[in-house]
């Protein structure tokens, strides 16, 4: 497409799908002639002129995406469909989600959904970056692009940047001025577990504690129960390996009487709003920009639907750092 | 089709979609002479006898069911998607969600996406029962189908009862011995939320008190505040709008020294076990059984793609209430 005036531009003026004002142009698809020519009119008359290759691309191209996940809870889910949708809407593209459970065969069956479709490419999503869905996604005969869970080596993953966003929080407590830091964080056995832990101690130290257990607000008590108790020195700095932690580490310390943030600091992960907010105070923590993840999965996705050719391999994309009270807030943002 | 062997068995023992499968048994359909006659034989082969009448509907349908969402996080509707999921993956149906903003020319873009699709038809969910989303599902060349969201007068529309629900709450306070009954809620313009301070009312009397504000933990805080400072009659039993603002309440009342059971039960509404199962003590709180609404909506959408008649009209499905320590717990149930 030239200029300004894109096909969904078109198609709103036709008050028409994006789909069919692409088969009215490329005369092919099902409808009256006369809906065809009044299509044709309205292109010209509003300046659509798609090039040569467009006018290819558009005839087969059905301006769907579809997208995979096993996040039931779609709390990683969500956002990234969210990023997604936002960032193809302008070209008339159109996101479906489908969720599969652990059965393969399952899955093949929404995959093969997908495909009769016509779908122009699929997105796999899931809840952690070191697993693959339980379906079988080589050799479609459409572009697959992995997002927030594992993907195969010739083809092109997003996930954000674990060790960075770790980095990010363990530099902010020690630029507050925390010298004791602690990390109170999930199963040793999620891969974004480890890397977090790994950037936790290259910038705190080899000695600073790194307490492993579940995503839990107990855990989070449990924790803070050992670092109080077990006679060492007492942290004023936790970083924790999610919200759900913090929380409950949070809670923790105000019922012993310690001041959040005034004796001890503390830095969730995820940025789970409807948490972070509403702990007390409000949690500083770690954003994963699932939706910029998911934006930028739909353009690669749609680039190779277009037939561009990309550097296959993993793109991790930077975190943010939300600061909010529990780490003194405005004071030093 | 007639006996137990379905069109999904046919698909999966030939390898194929449910649409394939559908497509070659009724000659129709782009594809191989040779698969057409394999699926044909394997057809015969496993006893697959479609009556006349399920062969003429199966020729014109694609097994795909659209779901639209205005839910961006998806507390609501995931639950309501693992329900219709289930119920239809035995038919070889697959759902595919799409999540419209609230720009209804987006929304359009979205639906037209679906008919382009050809879905056997569409179910429009959301995340409060007084609105419609911000899209014209009317007149649609197939069946819609509302859960959880405002339908038209002249479709099928699946809620929760939230009056029972909530009349099942009060009556539990009632039964474990609490008499000073109060209802701590969220905004009095959600329909849920007056039906569910009416049905408190009819079963607590009418000198209970209510209390209106907002869907968060911090005003959960700020009525246990009210409650316990203004003079009056402190509370044994308190009945929250949400899970949200029972756990500001639980917090808050441990926060003064007021034991939870011991001194005031306290029962939530939604069951979000991410935080249900985490509040101290857990929470008791009734389930609006979204899954099973889900299942009904995707049953219903079914049975009207398949031609049948059906009463238009709301359907209430009941709520249940899952009790857990925050009112006594196991000692009760």
């Amino acid at each position: 497409m030239s200029g300004r005036v894109t096909i969904r531009d078109l198609a709103r003026a036709a008050g028409v799908s994006v789909s069919t004002a692409s088969k009215a142009l490329n005369d092919n698809g099902r409808m009256a002639d006369e809906t065809r020519a009044r299509i044709k009119r309205i292109a010209s008359e509003i300046g659509f002129r798609p090039n040569a290759l467009a006018r290819g691309l558009l005839s087969s191209r059905s301006f769907t995406v579809g997208l995979l996940t096993n996040d039931t809870y779609g709390r990683f889910t969500l956002p990234v469909m969210a990023g997604i949708s936002e960032a193809l809407v302008d070209h008339g593209v159109s996101v479906f989600l489908c969720a599969i459970e652990d059965d393969p065969a399952l899955g093949k069956i929404h995959v093969d959904a997908m495909l009769d479709k016509q779908v122009d490419g699929i997105i796999a999503t899931g809840k952690r970056v070191d697993r693959s869905l339980p379906v079988d996604l080589a050799g479609l005969p459409v572009p697959v692009v992995y997002a927030f869970t594992a993907g195969t080596p010739d083809s092109v993953t997003f996930t954000a940047d674990d060790a960075q966003g770790a980095g990010l929080a363990t530099a902010w407590l020690r630029e507050i001025g925390r010298r004791r830091l602690a990390h109170v964080t999930g199963p040793e056995d999620f891969a974004s577990v480890r890397e977090r832990a790994f950037a936790f101690a290259s910038e705190a130290g080899g000695n600073a504690p790194i307490l492993y257990g579940v995503w839990s607000e107990s855990w989070g008590h449990e924790a803070v129960a050992r670092l109080w108790d077990d006679g060492g020195e007492r942290p004023d700095g936790i970083f924790c390996g999610n919200d759900q932690i913090a929380r409950g580490v949070i809670d923790a310390l105000r019922e012993r009487g310690v001041k959040v943030p005034g004796d001890v600091a503390v830095i969730g992960f995820d940025n789970w709003e409807i948490l972070a907010q509403q702990t007390r105070p409000p949690l500083t923590t770690v954003d994963m920009n699932l939706k910029e993840l998911g934006r930028e999965a739909g353009l690669m996705v749609l680039s190779l639907a277009e037939g561009r050719t990309v550097e296959p391999g993993l793109r991790k994309l930077p975190c943010k750092l939300v600061v909010r009270q529990s780490c003194g807030g405005a004071r030093y943002a």
